[in-house]
């Protein structure tokens, strides 16, 4: 064990799993936490034989739990808490999902935080904080109004930390996250479709008439833009929308077209009449970038590319 | 039972009582909740022989215990959230405090109203949702960075009425109150001294040089500028600074030296050399008042007499 020690929740994550490796590869020791509601063991099983690498499986939300940990008190610098539920529609039906999974985490892991004298503080908020702006592209300094659960407990973490940063921490970063892709995938549009055409090769059917209109960015550039913020020794406290250009998006066809063209070219695309969103997709949102981009960081990949790497991805993973 | 129920929490609160009075007198049947954790019974008291006042002793942050209203389904229109920690001190030392008192009986008061069909919900937030944003005016949009665990639950609160509205909820109203002053006072300022005079009616030992300026609003406007807002009927869910003028303030000397006059004209005032605040106030802070004012309430009235109001009110309470 050397100074370089990180506590990362939420460890068998789609995003964590990017995160673990960055860290990895830059010699760190990394603890890793998840319960598996959301993620799986398969993305932890990776990592068991890099003996820079250790798991714990801990529910968050109860913080008898978390005690498992208090060995490395002292020993860690810093915390990635990416835990949270991520089954939007289950929080809606359910309001205790994310109040346990969103909200409860953040509030044990600061707890422990405090506990572990561990003072840097980098949390995975989302767009959801916003709530519902319509077309309006939402800025950093907007006011919060979620209409979803999952939303509000992503707000309420915000908050607390805020206060936590004024308690104890010397550094805490809110990040924002815009539509994520990339591998392992557990969800969304092209890991549906992607799916579906390896089912059946011939034909490929598209939920809603392919007008859709999104923007995404790869995991990969996530990271990089989350480690250059990391790495500056200015900001103390900041919350920072990560994504795009705001007017980047590409269509729901597009990426039928495409995934078509990789996996199976001769398959049949069909639409459907009516418009609506993706089960499980995050909804409609634009943010502002202006803020991170006078960071200096810029996604290298086009939008178009971003969808083309992220099908070649999930092709690997799913066939 | 008429139609007219309503709910209060905190009913044994400062502001909740000239709220209950408001509600008794307009012939609403009031149904009042507290725990006895910052209220007291003092305060239910007068109005238990009411017939139109019923009284619950329940704790808001159990769900469980909240069951014993579950009768009232269906025939509550409105809840008047004011339920809360007060001591923000004590909050400081254990987050446990407000985490349960001011955030828990949000969430639980919130999952009551849905399960009795109550579609009204009437918040008193705070100030302290801003954090320290120095000499500034805060304007409803801006962003919150709360600085205490108080500040942040009372965030947080907000951040799940915007969600609850979005789901079940057919109005929310939620009021950033300021420093707000009246009988029968718990603490404070005014009620320190008058009780210090009371007790020895020779001198009056001024924390601080007196010199420290804030303003203060009278609960009878407060209830008036709540009540204006909620009788209105085009606005279904919005958030309202409440106070004075942002450039109204009195100093510490003019209500010791009012003090003095109106309870014992012969007292000698001392004050102390350095410039402190008074523990248990809520910290500095400046609220704007464009958006209320807009609503056309105006406190009637001015800083100085609201002042002078509230020191005959508390030393009647106190004598």
């Amino acid at each position: 064990m050397n100074k370089k020690n990180i506590i990362i929740t939420g460890a068998a994550g789609f995003i964590a799993n990017s995160l673990i490796q960055y860290f990895l590869k830059k010699k760190y020791f990394v603890i890793g936490i998840d319960n598996f509601l959301c993620g799986t063991s398969k993305n932890i099983q990776k990592f068991k034989n890099d003996k820079n690498f250790i798991f714990y499986e801990i529910d968050l939300s109860n913080y008898n739990d978390l005690k498992k940990i208090n060995k490395y008190k002292g020993k860690v610098k810093e915390i990635w808490h990416l835990a949270a539920n991520s089954d939007i529609p289950k929080g809606i039906s359910d309001p205790s999902v994310d109040f346990d999974n969103t909200f409860m985490t953040t509030f044990n892991v600061l707890k422990l935080a405090k506990t572990m004298n561990i003072y840097e503080f980098y949390f995975a908020s989302s767009s959801a904080v916003y709530g519902d702006y319509k077309n309006k592209v939402t800025r950093e300094t907007d006011p919060l109004n979620p209409i979803s659960n999952y939303g509000a407990m992503k707000a309420c973490s915000e908050m607390i930390i805020s206060s936590a940063y004024n308690d104890f921490l010397n550094k805490a970063f809110i990040f924002r996250f815009p539509n994520v892709i990339g591998s392992p995938a557990t969800h969304g549009v092209i890991y549906d479709l992607v799916k579906k055409l390896l089912a059946n090769p011939n034909k490929l059917d598209v939920l809603g008439n392919g007008t859709q209109r999104k923007s995404y960015l790869h995991v990969s550039e996530l990271i990089k833009a989350m480690m250059k913020l990391r790495n500056q020794s200015k900001i103390k406290y900041d919350t920072f929308n990560i994504g795009p250009n705001e007017n980047d998006g590409v269509t729901v066809k597009f990426i039928a077209e495409s995934i078509v063209k990789i996996i199976s070219p001769s398959a049949k695309i069909f639409y459907q009449d009516s418009n609506f969103g993706w089960k499980g997709d995050i909804p409609k949102f634009r943010l502002s970038v202006k803020k991170i981009f006078n960071s200096e960081w810029r996604p290298k990949l086009s939008p178009k590319d971003v969808i083309i790497k992220t099908i070649k991805e999930v092709y690997n993973q799913l066939r």
